[in-house]
């Protein structure tokens, strides 16, 4: 039995995560921390019955695991992978602070200097589809974020063609939990029912720069960070543009991305790449001709659903990319990511 | 034009208050007010195109308004109510301040003394089904609560008749806007969504005392206090069981009310003292036999729906009473009590 | 491993029945039959990677398998149910057909004669909390009903003690996959959104007899059927007076039970008889003081969450009960009479 | 006051119609229609307080109203309209049969040969910020689609400057009540809570055509119906692809557009021609810099909330343009045609 510790089990990736490990025929939780209700019970903080304890960071036995979950907010996240990669642990980090291979590209995103260059350095973008032998090895894997598994799954074999050039829109809409455990006025039940707002379009969302680093690298490139917080990419001859919705559900994700396709290729070429890339993934449901995907392909699954629309007369493909964020975009990828680490 | 103020016009209340007046033919906005939200403008706390300036309380030209609403949290409203009288403006307050008559009940209910008895002496409680005459000369109105509206109305004919007796359970859904506007957990999307919570049941919650005060009254009895905060009512022989439930939709209350009636009041004679009770009543909707009142009935009105449900062979009756908690239970019913004051 | 078969499994039950199936550790799925979509695959019919055939009824092999599961409407179970029992295997009846055990009780609430009083004769109630050992010797199993599992386990403990009396109030509360998987426009979008409806208030729903028989056995007592349609039950010195409300949620039954209790039982000896009644019981979480049941504390699990909330100054006792229709309510609790058959 | 008589008002935009013209000050109801409903009270329909009677179609005065509202399905409403034209009456149709001058272009999108040419002629599309003087003078006017109403608003004023190009994106999200009011499994709440759907992408949904149409001319053009179902326009440089989704919301269209500017038009030309195009017109709320358009912006509103978003580094202009579907999108727009047609 794999023994595994969760740092930050009280935020809905945290519960998530206990709740898939507890079910897990191989792994058992060792311990649990919460930074906000140290000292309480896992059953104090959500409606369950389990009585764990909840543990501050400082008194967690780190070395009692092989395996570290984080569920922390970014910057958070880097001094304590550092404290369980010390103890001996292999980590899985679901926060944003070891996704972004170049530090000077963490440091445009996220305003402040990365503190652990060298572990950066070691870390692999926990994406099982994309990087699978490299994960087997890791030692600190870097969970990816949840629009980034949507959109980055929904145009990996293209980009792996070649195929992306030009403008690649990427319109996109998250459930609630999304936005994590918080009270904020934006997510409160009257604020977000019955309605849908869209966020930090034009550019400005942080998981952004997963996108272009994982596709760009499937294309064979790799992100040339200009100086200061320019858009423009030399080396990359397509810009994805992403608009971030926040949708009245409390979980899923819908990626509607539209790609115009090199002349010449057409849809048989088109849903080749698609089906030799993703063929034996146990958890990509690519749809056939005619179903779109929707929330409720996916949610409660590990699963990312992938459908495939060409608007007749034209060039343009419609990509329709469908997970659970609290699973496929979160914990159910990053206990994914233990599976293959431990040859599960 | 009656010139109305809004102080505090950035809760839900506030803004309901604030259209409702806007769209009224012999009403015009004089000032609003907004304690976190001073020197902006309306729109930009809320989604709308409306840039009204946002006053700080003590900046509003209170003189100004021949009529002024308080949309404010219990306890913030007895100075603010008290300066707005003494600046001559008639009032209707939306706080629960001013609704319970005995100071002493006040006490036990909010946990802190009143301040200004004097006022309290002359409010009258603004429930126009039942005070219309003095609503019309009051130069204070004690606006209901949301809850207490839904359930004074369902049972107001069966008080009169003398008919409560024994327990009568009232057990309320309420959707999430009658929590307020304030970044809370309990009222995020993702914990109130595909969830129905009961809370503060078991002779705890506030608005007991409203119901209580009025249904006795309407039976022609008063609330006697006793020492400590005992539930015992002796001169009343009913007592109210209140249970209130946090119902996954923005706006509405549904009461489903059990009353064990005397014997020998047949169905008959217990529909002629509803139809008696409100005759004429414009917002009041008495449904036929077979209907049950529903959120729907009555969202986005000032109308309260009531449905009588008989059980055969019981003399057990059960009423269904729903209200748009934001407008007959709050904003709508302001404007209808001023309607009534300065008789429109 | 068993060999389950599945008759109707593109409703709401059938499909969470198949995927508590598909992940069970000890059970295969022999074959799946759908009355509507025979010859279509089960991913033509619901948004999962799943091709599995649906076959008729007619042409599935029961033979082939070692328990059947029917999720069929009332009075289309009682043949099919004769047919798997003739085939040879094991059956769990997701229907009303075989939950009460007194045909003309049966013909009463339902309407029709009931066609295998021989087979009802043999038929267990399937509620392990209350009858696991008849179950695990059992033939045939009729699942409980949702309503009634959250009303039942709910009080079982008092009337276990017999202290049940007068009248018992279950308002209930449930999410709309209840009302099955058929387009009605009150089960709409936009009919059952944002609104609550009661309906079949005021002992008119069909599930008060599955709750009187269970809890009168409970109690020592045996319903004893009047003739016509009279409410009155003679042998039964209480009665449940049933409101169930239509919520806007997908899934998730809350019933605030209003119970009376006799003089001279306390909160000390009322749990105490809660916690006797069900200790070792898996599915049963019995919160502490002060917790009351939500949907949440169910909802995508086996567990039926129930809270103890006792009225200050009266011996009036308030049961929040809390479960998911669709597992515990319905093919969760399949699954589980599944196991109790099969000794695992 | 004018006259209305409204035919077909037991579906959605029927009863939004109804609720409108009651409160309108210069307005009355002359009498109601309902196909299904004919016999019925409104109040048996609605959960409501209003008692009009329901008229079958062939029974309705039409000659006693001045204005005829029509809320039928398409091609029910073509003899219909001629009926109500024939009997003297200006006429509003709220249904898709009088929106596209081209019979041709009606025949290829609806299937269907249009059966009242010479009407077809005289009618006016009625969105009254592109055509208010030619509706004022009009006797038919054909009131727009929901979603073209979001998508024309949201680019009219880039067509009108000539600077529509290449593939214009519009990738819309619709409340269910946009589906009408029937009992379809898609459209039920276990089926489309909790969802997002995508549907009818990739040129294939109707209200494309009204889309083309309206801009094309906008812009100066015409559309060439070419032979065959061909999605190319000869005299058009731009297109629109057009993505529906269906929202878990009852009300409500947010269209998020997708525009490549002509090189040389920066943000303030662009921001200049929308101030120019909809100054003075009340139902345009234009958001300021940084503001997006949401469905709570106008919701229960008559408004079309424009937000402009202009992508750094790049010539791509991102419109959010919202609507409630049932006001501004039909009922509302009906309503503000009527007033136009009569000079309010």
């Amino acid at each position: 039995m794999i023994k595994a510790g969760i740092i930050g089990v009280t935020g809905y990736t945290g519960i998530e995560l206990y709740k898939l490990l507890r079910s897990h025929p191989a792994a058992s939780i060792a311990w649990l921390t919460s930074e906000n209700s140290a000292g309480q019970r896992l059953s104090d903080v959500f409606p369950c019955p389990w009585d764990d304890p909840l543990l501050a960071l400082e008194d967690a036995p780190l070395a009692d695991a092989d395996v570290v979950f984080l569920c922390l907010p970014h910057a958070a996240s880097m001094p304590a992978v550092a404290a369980a990669r010390a103890a001996g642990a292999r980590v899985v980090d679901l926060s944003a602070d070891f996704r972004l291979h170049d530090p000077a590209v963490y440091q445009r995103w996220y305003g402040l200097a990365h503190t652990e260059p060298a572990l950066l350095a070691q870390a692999v973008y926990g994406l099982p589809e994309l990087h699978r032998s490299a994960i087997a090895t890791a030692d600190l894997v870097a969970n990816p974020g949840c629009y980034p598994t949507s959109v980055i799954l929904g145009l990996a074999p293209l980009a792996r063609a070649s195929w992306l050039h030009g403008q690649v829109i990427a319109d996109s809409k998250s459930g609630v939990s999304g936005a994590g455990r918080k009270a904020r006025l934006n997510n409160s039940f009257v604020e977000a029912n019955e309605n849908l707002s869209p966020y930090s379009i034009g550019y400005s969302h942080r998981h952004i720069a997963e996108m272009e680093q994982e596709l760009l690298q499937a294309a064979g490139g790799t992100v040339q960070e200009a100086a200061g917080r320019s858009p423009s990419h030399p080396v990359a001859n397509f810009r994805i543009i992403f608009s971030p919705h926040l949708l009245p559900v409390s979980r899923g994700i819908l990626s509607t991305i539209y790609v115009t396709l090199p002349d010449g290729v057409d849809e048989k070429a088109a849903r080749a790449v698609y089906a030799e890339a993703y063929a034996g993934e146990p958890f990509i449901h690519l749809l056939p001709p005619g179903q779109l995907a929707t929330l409720h392909h996916t949610v409660h699954s590990n699963r990312c659903a992938i459908g495939l629309t060409f608007v007749p007369g034209s060039t343009t493909l419609i990509v329709t990319s469908a997970i659970d964020n609290l699973i496929k975009g979160a914990s159910g990828q990053a206990v994914q990511n233990m599976n293959v680490m431990f040859g599960l």
